[in-house]
């Protein structure tokens, strides 16, 4: 019976996420406990091909830094932004709701890890595992380019 | 001085809120304290003459009835929609992120008080005053015509 219980255990591994998978390449960035939970810094639409529904949440590290208007956000600071499908609610016409979740996509500020990346470490998931390295590799040079002046970080806290 | 001091207080009355301009008609329902920081339950967007950005939050009892599949929803359940206009962001091409501040909409459980209304009181604010009579007599109607079968509540929980 023991080795039985070993052969189940095996054929298992395939189905549970390997440390590989929870973690984002280059940054090593997971997705937190609890994110879910989050306060909300404002929700966003993103239109073409997208065409998602979004909600920016921030840990209360990140939250006490956007009600204080701290920049650059302390050490600590954490946001998650979760993305669905943008789909036409069938109970009330003009008004568009979540489908399917896509991606869920972690920012964690460690300014001296992070430090080559403007103290940011990023993770893109989908379904609970990071995409590949060459996605992780576009993150920084996008917020770079268009948000470098509020410390790299696109939200804005919606009051 | 006690005088002036008097003359001072009334002047001061027609810049506060008054007890009609900060509770509901009809229902009588608050803006109630610390909602802004409550979980998110879902992001929406209203189209057409709205063209709105939503979040609509819920209070720890409404997270948990939502968590459960709780239905009708618990006494003592609120659920508040924060609404922006929306916006095209100036940083990112295709996105759209929230603008002014436009209501704040409230429901309250209350099955014994509101009785009449499926249980629920409803509250639509503007820059942290009530809105007319009128615009309250229309909430339970809409309600009741779309969603009477999820408790006469439209958000559905975005997982």
């Amino acid at each position: 019976m023991l080795c039985v219980a070993t052969v189940c255990a095996v054929a298992l591994v395939p189905l549970t996420l390997s440390a590989a998978d929870d973690s984002s390449p280059i940054f090593g960035v997971r997705i937190p406990a609890g994110y879910r939970r989050w306060e909300l810094i404002a929700p966003s639409h993103e239109a073409g091909g997208f065409n998602e529904l979004r909600g920016i949440l921030g840990n209360p590290v990140a939250m006490q830094a956007y009600r204080d208007g701290t920049l650059p956000f302390p050490d600590g600071a954490v946001l998650a932004k979760l993305a669905w499908k943008r789909e036409p609610s069938t109970e009330f016409e003009g008004a568009f709701v979540p489908g399917r979740a896509t991606t869920v996509q972690i920012m964690v500020k460690d300014s001296k890890r992070y430090a080559s990346t403007g103290g940011w470490g990023f993770g893109r998931f989908i379904d609970g595992r990071a995409v590949d390295r060459a996605q992780h590799e576009t993150c920084f040079g996008c917020h770079q380019a268009n948000v470098k002046d509020h410390d790299y970080v696109f939200t804005r806290f919606a009051q």
